[in-house]
């Protein structure tokens, strides 16, 4: 098997720390402050009356603030990337990053919150202390299985958008990326059986989504194999997938469940063998999605598969959260949703592949990240859901 | 007396509230997303590489984020400028203002942190999670006496410049401007007897900073009267303060304090009659510093007063925090301070008079809030006063 230790990018270490130096954010003042009148203006002491009507009408702080349309991205450091548990001080210049795609993208204003606690009631607590600074939390870079509880716990908490965008996120691209896989080899994704290796964060989303979308056969694994019913030491998250998950009671490795899969999701920093991309069905869609190293060299698996994506940029089918995070937060806060919906997500996975239908293609299941319709799209899709999902602020 | 309810800076409703339209900050991002290559340096996988060096080495965190520079504008809406106890979201504006004012006058980033919670411990608590986000607290509107508490347990909780404007800026320019009036009128602050109308975060800091630049005579009051030791009821901040101030015994109101005084410092949100300018010594000084209404009109203090200061532009000697804050944090954050001593403070005072010194008058004691030079100069002292101070990282 061919391994990708080589930077087939070609990026070298001189070039990554330069355009890092002194961070990748800075903030800019939409206001002019040139002279004493407009000083005035915004500050003292004409900056009271804003006050003053924000006082009187809570709803005008989301007029007169940035807080209403800014994201925080959030983290706690435990899972960064395929790095693990590195602290949240190693894990700002990601987050920065994060920050800049959701400006670059989406057009929203970000800030990083980088969490020196990895307690779940002190995060959701923070955040609700915190809660009139911001307008949604992107949740980022949280290990599973508390990365499920802290969602949960932080979207019952505030009433905002909250998403773990590691879940999420991945989770729309992916069935984005299935669609255009399907379409691309004339399938429905009503008919395919997927195994999904690894049941983290991604792997958890990933299921769901595909359970949701109408993916009629589902199987997950973790580090141990099958995720079934009859598997003891399930976490409850795995446990509960289990009953929804491996109709056919599977037992075993990757490759048994791989043995005439139609499609490979790859989301645990593992490796899959030639042979078994080898023993899939015919037309086999191959999603190596680790980075940097996919699961498969993309090269290996194009022997055998009819599709192959990885997160890699310097490969055809780039699967990238980026499609999905900038449009989903923007079209929320563009509608002014408290919540995002699993219709929002679904809508927003939809969106991506009809951007990618225009010129689809078995190289082409997914839009470039830098196609500037993608965003607007996703947005726009997220924000009708929204909406028809009643799940908007009234006041 | 002349009440100056009349808006005398002419700004308009319109105008302010167009001006706050969607905030006043954006997020600007510095490092270039144009294409793959780019993306694949500022986020996946590049980004993974400067994670890796500060999980290594958790100092190059400071060389390769936003937050080493990144200041927090913390606020709890408790004491919002005149307006009172309206609540966090009613207060970012004003935290908006002042992250502008950072930029455009220190060249500082920064984000405004408004707190649903008005309790010490959580404040703190709340900070210390969020601690790798950020290099330094400007504390701002937080109510008196509960922010002397606050201040000093997040002085003591952080490793970082953590500063209360309200009281330390205010402080400085206080003492800026009086070495300036004083200079103006042939005198030295040594020789003044300054009474302080007002003991809350301003009166209390502004107190202190007269003493430990040697002004010999100072006595403060509340809304109950002088502050002396044989008042009862004082809380424990006052009743420290009336151990160091008021040492000729006074007791009794304003016009018992001001009678032959040579400084009158408002700063109370109250008004002082005409009849007791009028008693003051010989070249009066009068900083008549509540907003928008100043305690008695310039105008009308002129008559009697050789100087007089308002926190207003729209008149001369305008005492504006703005000629503090950013300077200080900006030199506290370039010498890497871990904290801002009393030298800091005395040093940012003494830089701000100096640049008035230059141009030196009644009516020119301090420079404009506009002033270029200030910023600088003010940060070039605050640095050079925290290494001789040995208060900056080792590390």
């Amino acid at each position: 098997m061919t391994t990708v230790n080589d930077e087939d990018l070609s990026l070298s270490d001189d070039e990554i720390f330069a355009a890092h130096e002194g961070g990748k954010l800075g903030v800019d003042v939409t206001a002019p402050l040139s002279d004493p009148k407009s000083l005035s203006i915004a500050y003292t002491p004409g900056v009271a009356k804003v006050s003053l009507a924000i006082a009187d009408d809570i709803t005008m702080a989301r007029r007169y603030t940035w807080a209403h349309r800014l994201v925080a991205v959030v983290s706690d450091g435990t899972a960064v990337l395929g790095l693990g548990d590195i602290g949240p001080a190693a894990a700002l210049p990601v987050m920065e990053g994060k920050s800049a795609l959701f400006k670059r993208f989406g057009g929203l204003d970000s800030i990083p919150l980088v969490l020196a606690t990895t307690d779940v009631d002190e995060i959701v607590e923070t955040l609700v202390r915190l809660r009139p600074s911001f307008g949604a939390v992107n949740l980022e870079d949280v290990a599973a299985p508390r990365c499920f509880e802290l969602e949960a716990r932080l979207i019952a908490a505030l009433d905002c958008p909250v998403m773990h965008d590691d879940q999420h996120g991945t989770a729309v691209v992916l069935l984005a990326a299935l669609r255009g896989a399907a379409a691309a080899t004339g399938r429905r994704i009503g008919d395919l059986r997927v195994v999904v290796s690894g049941a983290g964060a991604a792997g958890v989303a990933c299921a769901n989504i595909l359970l949701a979308a109408g993916v009629p056969d589902v199987t997950v694994l973790d580090s141990r194999g099958i995720v079934h019913t009859g598997r003891a030491g399930l976490n409850p998250i795995k446990a509960e997938l289990a009953t929804r998950t491996n109709p056919t009671g599977l037992t075993g490795d990757l490759g048994v469940a791989l043995r005439g899969a139609d499609v490979f999701v790859g989301l645990s920093s593992g490796t899959v063998n030639e042979e078994h991309v080898a023993g899939m069905a015919p037309d086999a869609i191959v999603f190596a999605l680790s980075n940097p190293d996919p699961e498969i060299h993309p090269t290996l698996a194009g022997r055998y598969a009819a599709v192959v994506a990885t997160g890699r940029s310097d490969f055809p089918n780039q699967i990238n959260n980026v499609l999905a995070f900038p449009g989903i937060f923007r079209g929320a806060l563009d509608a002014g949703a408290t919540r995002i919906t699993e219709n929002m997500k679904l809508s927003a996975a939809a969106a991506i592949a009809a951007v990618a239908a225009d010129d689809l293609a078995t190289d082409r299941i997914v839009p470039s990240p830098l196609d500037p319709r993608v965003a607007p799209e996703v947005a726009a899709a997220v924000a009708a859901a929204a909406v028809s999902d009643g799940v908007i602020r009234t006041d």
